[in-house]
């Protein structure tokens, strides 16, 4: 047998991933299961943008421009503008979704074996990325009592080497929903200008953004233009996950002109998806102000639940579509395991990720989890039911 | 100013990029260009495959499973079976285009430094995957005088080291249109055995087949089953370059874990795109019969009209929709520039590949371009007749 590659070999795999077969078990028995463990919103993508790709008059579906669809790029900076990111279309590369977006940014500023600081708990398959570009995350933790704020300043100082090429971010925050504010950005900024690296933001969440609050985004940090790339996606935004368009930004020259070989080498992003990206910009604010407004309640309703039971935590997020919440468990791998494997409540039981797989030091998260708010009010509260339920006869509960 | 990575700075660039400056100022100063330099067939997408998307009838655009839809990976299956490839929708995983199953296949087999040797000349973005995986890439002679023949397999042996973990071609080729017969394949799958590595074979132009010629793939060796990964896409075999689909296909079970390792990190190919895939596997039998016909009348005209020049040779390829010909200049890429930038015909001109982008090796390929036919035969006798007009001319002429 030929021999698989150690990149192959050690490349992470999510703790979700692990639990779905446990959920096929569940359903096969008849269980019905609440997802609350998918970044999939439920939300219909808007009608406008979807007719748009029903009505594309295609006779050659042909390779787009490397970089993207010129007028898309043109439509994408336009929106851009209306959220106050100053930005052309030719600092914009249309990725294959966000994901792309990363691999670019990693791709084009760290070489083997260099580092990018990333506040943990954080998007899992950052790590799979790092991996695959042979790239070191160094985490820096970040605590459930602050909510998952920014830790402090000097913390991020005590762990930057010469190999420390990049600080990396999620905001608003996959898995935590935590909202940056624009003094921790102003903070974070110092330390980026400070030593010259890299600041990727991933904003894909931007628009979700709960009690009045604003998203601040690193583009409008002026002092540190050459550093920023913003890494972005139109998944989350439309509730358009499949259509796999993101995009990788910057003002920074030479990287956008490196990044582009590496996009010059996959040819082109996909071309439904930009056309359906494009039209989407247009979509009207009513649909947004409707979705914020369907995810808050969702929010308030598992925030509000999840602190009404005995010895478990889950701070008030204000961005995104998840939170992150500390439960009187031993093993949160296991207790996401046992609830899909041996515990139903009247039939119905719950699926959540645990929050193991989105620490990259090892041994944390064992007592939190991530629930995703993609599912209506009605089904949130039934879901909540079953985690009290299931929390009053988990073997593993910590008294 | 934050540093580039090394490997963001070494990334390649293919030297057709360069050149496209100078077609734009060629077009401004109102000169007809045919493009001889593109690999997007002319071709019409099946129009039954866009209807399907037309069709669609979505309300989310949701992200697919990892390894692609079910019902197209079925669907894909029955089509690998219908032309003598035996595989199931289990050994499929659906990519982004071929290009993500190229960097799936070097994530998952070779670590950095490892080698994979592919006789060139070769496809120029494989020079990017191998870069931005960290893989080194072992150039083996194929020659213009056998029509770019599978090199003698002593050849394969001298440069095998323990680093070398795969041997890659393209077949039908791309640059040359060579179509590797059945007996070369078997002769090559014997020191896969013999040493044990995988074999990866890129086969995206496997419908192009000319003078009876039948197309033998990799997957029908049956003594390297475990060693042999299928890189795919329908980008030509549909005319659907812009769907972004391709497959990686193995039925090495570890092999294919390791490489939905990464599929996952990455979430999903499009879903437009396998939308439009899966409906084009009902493509009937009469459309390709009138493409291959097409293809073949072009390539007749293309081949004859370059013998005919003086001090030209190409060969006549059984495969694919490209030809690389041997032309008396002194440097194909000052050639090719030159074309553009200082001649004219009529107020036309061509645009060529300079085949020093399909070689690894440093100076080769200075006499030679691949020039692609997807042109109308009416366009292509124009071409060679600028190109037969161009040589006559070109103060780089060799005698």
């Amino acid at each position: 047998m030929p021999k698989i590659s150690k990149k192959g070999l050690e490349m992470p795999s999510s703790p979700i991933r692990k639990l779905v077969p446990y959920a096929d078990v569940a359903k096969q028995k008849g269980i019905h299961v609440y997802h609350l463990n998918i970044g999939q919103p439920d939300i219909e993508t808007p009608e406008g943008a979807i007719n748009a790709v029903k009505q594309a008059d295609l006779k050659v579906v042909a390779y787009s421009h490397s970089a993207g669809i010129l007028s898309y790029r043109k439509k994408l900076a336009q929106y851009y503008n209306s959220v106050g990111i100053n930005i052309t279309e030719n600092e914009i590369i249309v990725t294959n979704g966000g994901s792309e977006a990363i691999l670019f940014a990693f791709n084009s500023c760290l070489d083997p074996d260099d580092e990018v600081i990333i506040p943990e708990p954080f998007y899992a398959n950052y790590n799979g990325f790092a991996q695959s570009c042979g790239v070191k995350v160094k985490p820096i933790y970040s605590t459930i009592e602050t909510g998952f704020a920014l830790p402090p300043i000097e913390e991020f100082e005590k762990i930057i080497t010469p190999k420390t090429k990049a600080i990396m971010i999620c905001n608003p925050n996959n898995p935590t929903g935590y909202l940056y504010s624009k003094e921790e950005l102003i903070a974070l900024s110092k330390i980026i200008e400070k030593y010259d690296i890299f600041l990727f933001a991933d904003e894909v969440y931007r628009e979700f953004c709960y009690d009045g609050a604003e998203h601040f985004s690193v583009m409008q940090l002026s002092n540190i233009e050459q550093n920023v790339v913003l890494l972005d996606s139109v998944s989350k935004r439309y509730s358009a996950c499949g259509v796999r368009v993101g995009a990788f930004i910057t003002r920074n020259k030479e990287l956008y002109a490196t990044a582009m070989k590496f996009a010059q080498a996959r040819l082109s992003p996909p071309t439904y998806g930009q056309i359906l990206a494009e039209a989407a910009v247009d979509t009207p604010k009513v649909y947004f102000d409707r979705v914020i407004k369907d995810y808050l309640a969702r929010r308030n309703t598992v925030v509000k639940a999840i602190n009404a039971m005995p010895g478990c935590f889950c701070p008030t997020p204000k961005g995104a579509f998840y939170v992150a919440a500390r439960l009187p468990i031993d093993d949160s791998d296991l207790f996401c395991q046992w609830l899909l494997e041996d515990f139903n409540h009247n039939g119905k039981t719950v699926m959540l990720a645990p929050a193991t797989g989105f620490y990259s030091s090892k041994g944390e998260g064992k007592d939190e989890v991530r629930i995703s708010y993609c599912l209506n009010v009605e089904d949130l509260v039934e879901a909540m039911k079953c985690l009290a339920e299931a929390l009053k006869v988990y073997p593993g509960r910590k008294l």
